[in-house]
């Protein structure tokens, strides 16, 4: 039995997460500010007795004792991140520094959620861990692509001169259950565009790709990696990507919705990247992770879950 | 009369710009810790009316009233930069974010010292503005590299957001008197090897490159940039490119030491980047600027200090 904080455990990923690590039986802090996520999301567990909810911001010194740190706290869809760019760098640099200046002192494991964002608008494809990106550090996304990229610096910094155990996962597009509706992200917009009876956007000509994960898939893999003993940047992602018309194509079938809208195509923002597809062939050998719940079943699952959160 | 707070102004570059504007007749105050730098540089204005030395770390916030600040704290040399990584990102994110709170409270312009290393091991020869760069997050120089890269995006995060006026310069490599002697860097172990007697010691075949520009030349350009309208980032540098071979013959020939010492290949390090190469026509065209002084006469004026210092 760990005492384990994650930051950010309010959220999409990290309530999930903290179903998991409460079902095993660990005492769990969850400290978020609430910028993107609820309290909703970890209601079901308020009142537990291993169960803890701290209210705060990781841009503060925090002190307490702990064994693991889940460090997940950090706006990841573009309107949330890029609403308040310099919020969202000090929540990446000084967050991550002050996780890293505690787990340090109570020697803490402590796992950064890292992104697939960090390789920017990749020239490699699949992208694996030792490609270094290509970000352009003054474009829109630079507060979250080179805040990451630092905050990964600054884990392997600690670990070389404060003997820190790091872990650092590159998480790639992730969907499922609690993903917020109105978050802007492509799969959140396409099943609640079918579901209402409205267009289905593309932005552009729908040929970008992406690999998607089911969200329980990433949680193992974030668990494996945390309790494994391989401490180098791990991607953690669905290796199967898929263009953006055919995901469209896919949504407006398994809602059933092709009568009442249509795919349309609008202007591409001009700022994203062309493909993200994660090699996984680290994960798979050193965690024996790969993800097992196909595109598919996971589209079912969160197609279930928007339609009961519209229903109240 | 501006108030004028430069950041590492007892450093090598810091103090050759204090000299400058305390003749221009501003009032000026110098921020240091005194980490790479020394009261030496900046000992002929101790006493000096217009002139302040506040013995003061970049890592703690602070409030002061001024119109301008010249954020250059930060180990330049790869040494130093390294001795401490951790600090070394500190200074970097804290340090630049609490200038950029200053300089937003009390509505001053604030430069930037990014340097040509944002870059990294450039594919694209020589650099623009409008370059990318390829660095590796996680490589022994990344606590430089994307510290300057993420100082970058605050600057412009801040700009953006909190109006601020800001400046950047990209400085590529520079020399001049006031190097510190044993900083590593290339001119200033080749320089002392020669008045030394002791082996040109070249890491690899000699075929890398780099520019240097002299110092004077650069202040010129920070301050042109500073007073100037132009607000996005500006390469400063030479645009000549000479290999390390080269450089070590033109110092072996201005301190006449060929009868003395050799040139020596040693392994390479391995991390070095094979060129750095500013292109700087946006320097040119934005702010009328480009270096004046020759290698040769840089080189003859360094040679000078350092005999001096040796001679002491
Ligand atoms: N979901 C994805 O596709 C994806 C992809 C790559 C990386 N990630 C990373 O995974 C992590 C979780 O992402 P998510 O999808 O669950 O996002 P989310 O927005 O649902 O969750 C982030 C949580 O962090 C909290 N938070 C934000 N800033 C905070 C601060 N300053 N102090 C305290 N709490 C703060 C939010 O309130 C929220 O509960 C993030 O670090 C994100 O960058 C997610
Ligand atoms: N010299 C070059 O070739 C070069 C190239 C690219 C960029 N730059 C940039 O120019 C700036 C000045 O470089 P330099 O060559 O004069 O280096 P330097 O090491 O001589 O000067 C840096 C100064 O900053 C001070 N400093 C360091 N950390 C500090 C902290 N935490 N708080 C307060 N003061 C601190 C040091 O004591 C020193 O006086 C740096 O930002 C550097 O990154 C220099
Ligand atoms: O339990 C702790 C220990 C440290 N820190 C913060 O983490 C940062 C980095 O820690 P480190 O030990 O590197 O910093 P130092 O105190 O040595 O500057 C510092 O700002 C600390 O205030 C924290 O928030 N909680
Ligand atoms: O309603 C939408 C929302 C997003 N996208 C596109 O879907 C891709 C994935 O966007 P998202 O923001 O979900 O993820 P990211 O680009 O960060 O991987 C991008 O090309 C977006 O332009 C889209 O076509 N329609
Ligand atoms: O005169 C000032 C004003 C601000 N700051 C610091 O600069 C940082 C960034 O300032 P900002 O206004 O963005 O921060 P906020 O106080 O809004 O979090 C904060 O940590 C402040 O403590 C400072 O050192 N001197
Ligand atoms: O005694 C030395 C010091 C440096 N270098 C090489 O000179 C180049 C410039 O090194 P420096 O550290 O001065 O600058 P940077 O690599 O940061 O541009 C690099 O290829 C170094 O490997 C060398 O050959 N001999």
């Amino acid at each position: 039995r760990l005492r384990i904080l994650v930051t950010g455990g309010a959220g999409f990923v990290g309530s999930h997460l903290v179903d998991v690590l409460m079902r095993q039986g660990h005492q769990v802090t969850v400290l978020d500010n609430l910028y993107t996520g609820t309290r909703d999301n970890v209601q079901h567990w308020i009142g537990h007795p291993n169960f803890k909810f701290l209210l705060y911001d990781v841009t503060e010194p925090i002190h307490m004792e702990v064994d693991r740190i889940y460090h997940l706290a950090a706006p990841a869809s573009p309107p949330h991140y890029q609403y308040n760019p310099i919020k969202t760098i000090k929540t990446s640099v000084m967050g991550t520094m002050y996780m890293l200046g505690l787990a340090k002192r109570v020697r803490a494991r402590i796992l950064l959620a890292s992104a697939g964002e960090i390789y920017g608008h990749p020239l490699e494809s699949p992208q694996s861990e030792t490609y270094w990106g290509n970000v352009n550090p003054l474009g829109p996304r630079a507060c979250y692509e080179e805040g990451k990229r630092v905050a990964e610096t600054m884990m392997y910094a600690y670990q070389a001169q404060g003997n820190v155990q790091v872990r650092v996962a590159r998480i790639f597009n992730t969907f499922g259950p609690r993903m917020t509706l109105g978050d802007g992200r492509v799969i959140s917009n396409f099943i609640l565009q079918a579901l209402q009876g409205r267009n289905i956007t593309i932005f552009g000509d729908g040929t970008p790709k992406r690999s998607f994960q089911f969200v329980d898939d990433l949680v193992n893999g974030l668990i494996a990696l945390m309790e494994g003993g391989y401490d180098r940047p791990v991607n953690l992602g669905s290796p199967e990507a898929i263009s953006l018309e055919d995901l469209a194509l896919r949504i407006q079938l398994l809602t059933n919705s092709s009568d009442s809208n249509s795919i349309v195509h609008l202007p591409k923002t001009g700022i994203e990247a062309r493909i993200r597809h994660p090699n996984i062939s680290v994960a798979y050998k050193e965690l024996g992770w790969q993800p097992k719940i196909s595109l598919d079943e996971g589209l079912q699952q969160t197609i279930r879950y928007f339609r009961e959160v519209l229903d109240t």
